[in-house]
């Protein structure tokens, strides 16, 4: 069966991504009969930008011989009519939402507040890029001084997720997350590392199915003994021996996206965002 | 006027990132009237976990003496109607859209094939892991070759915002992104570095200004040559010449956040996600 291409359009006033995830969501639904070509129309915060977008919506309409899909998270109204009006399907990703809470909170909403994107200038802003900075300099155990003031400390063999799973707390959540690489001398010693010992309400366990990091390693440093399977198999045996021993909470990493990971993490070390 | 404190569950099947940002959006157009405490609730996929959170969402209410707000992107009908039926606001953030789009479309949707979130065996997620490998990798001119892979290269003075948005490239756009410091030598040259004259074509340049720049400069090596905003003032100056003389296309981080600088960055390049 031939799969019928539309054209989505993503259209915000501020950056557009909450609308791309949230369209891909919705869409993803779809795909068993659609293919999707989708443009996102980032800042449209005037009237001008928002005829402009709406030309290119009927003139793509007229090419695809079918009215293109529109998410938008558009507030204004005066901004909003001329891309209701487009000839499009018009979805209001947040309106219907928003209507229900109003009549369920009985207050009238505030959209003039809710316009406020992630603002470059805000302290939360200023101590997301703080995290990211200790997170890179404390990445693969390269920084050790500091580690106080770490939210969580990653322990594991090399190569298992440890670094993206960092930086994606740093880059999201604001965390700072330290790593540590647990290597063969520290098998052989059979103790963590000194310096991590007085962190150790901090640290979290990752592992890796051998067979994978097998693979990872591989294709990092092809032919070495450090990617042989019989290293990988050992390496993994021993740190998850060590991180039972020591008590530390830890997860396998093969199957899991650094989103499932970070999520997992979050919960366990009671780390999750909490009020607004 | 005292705010009025509700309770917020965020629930998915998956990790519940999309629903935290969409309830995030949706209530913050709230907050002149509510706080709100949240808790995020992931991989609620059996009707067990569905009842748990069910059971949680009726003490809530009854503890808050007011029913809880729940987002949720759960699609799968037997898990849904245990926290429908619960004591909450229940907002199906993805409900209201699909209908509309189902009757648009004159197409049933398939939320069985929606429901995969990203997975870690798919190729698109190892693309991703392997762009924020390179882009660790390429960070601060550390490493000059392989540039004929980068998909971009940032270039700018040192501190202006060149290391996070890369990373977030990477992270959430699986864009290998390399970024080169421009330095005092560069300026006194008066050339671009030769590494980078074959890759021209990818050039990004990032600019800020000087006062931001001494602030971000003094926190980080308080008192040295290298922050005092005379410096800073010559080598802002210096790099947006060279920008201009290369004709490099460029923008100024001072008031923007990495999402608006990646989101313009993606637009220039013509590197935005295109179709699904």
């Amino acid at each position: 069966m031939q799969l019928q291409k539309r054209t989505v359009f993503i259209v915000s006033d501020g950056t557009g991504i909450t609308a791309e995830t949230f369209g891909h969501s919705v869409l993803s639904q779809f795909t068993h009969k659609f293919t999707f070509q989708q443009e996102r129309e980032p800042f449209v915060n005037t009237v001008e930008r928002a005829q402009e977008i709406a030309t290119r919506i009927n003139s793509t309409a007229e090419l695809d011989k079918l009215p293109p899909i529109v998410f938008s998270t558009i507030v204004d109204e005066d901004i909003n009519t001329h891309l209701r009006h487009s000839n499009c399907i018009y979805m209001d990703i947040f309106g219907a939402c928003v209507r229900q809470l109003e009549e369920s909170l009985q207050t009238k909403s505030n959209p003039a507040i809710g316009r406020s994107h992630v603002s470059a200038s805000s302290d939360e802003y200023r101590r997301r890029i703080e995290a990211i900075n200790f997170t890179l300099a404390h990445d693969d155990g390269q920084f050790v001084h500091d580690l106080e003031h770490a939210d969580v400390i990653f322990v594991g063999v090399s190569r298992c997720g440890k670094t993206p799973t960092s930086l994606y707390l740093a880059m999201q959540y604001s965390i700072k997350a330290a790593n540590f690489p647990l290597i063969p001398e520290d098998f052989d010693r059979g103790t963590l590392p000194d310096t991590l010992l007085p962190h150790r309400h901090k640290l979290f366990g990752l592992s890796i199915n051998p067979e994978r990091l097998y693979e990872v390693r591989q294709e990092r440093r092809p032919g070495s003994a450090y990617a042989e399977l019989d290293q990988c198999k050992y390496e993994v045996a021993e740190a998850e021996r060590m991180m039972r021993r020591e008590n530390i909470a830890w997860l396998s990493t093969t199957t899991k996206s650094i989103e499932e990971i970070s999520t997992t993490v979050l919960k366990i070390l009671n780390l999750d965002r909490k009020s607004y």
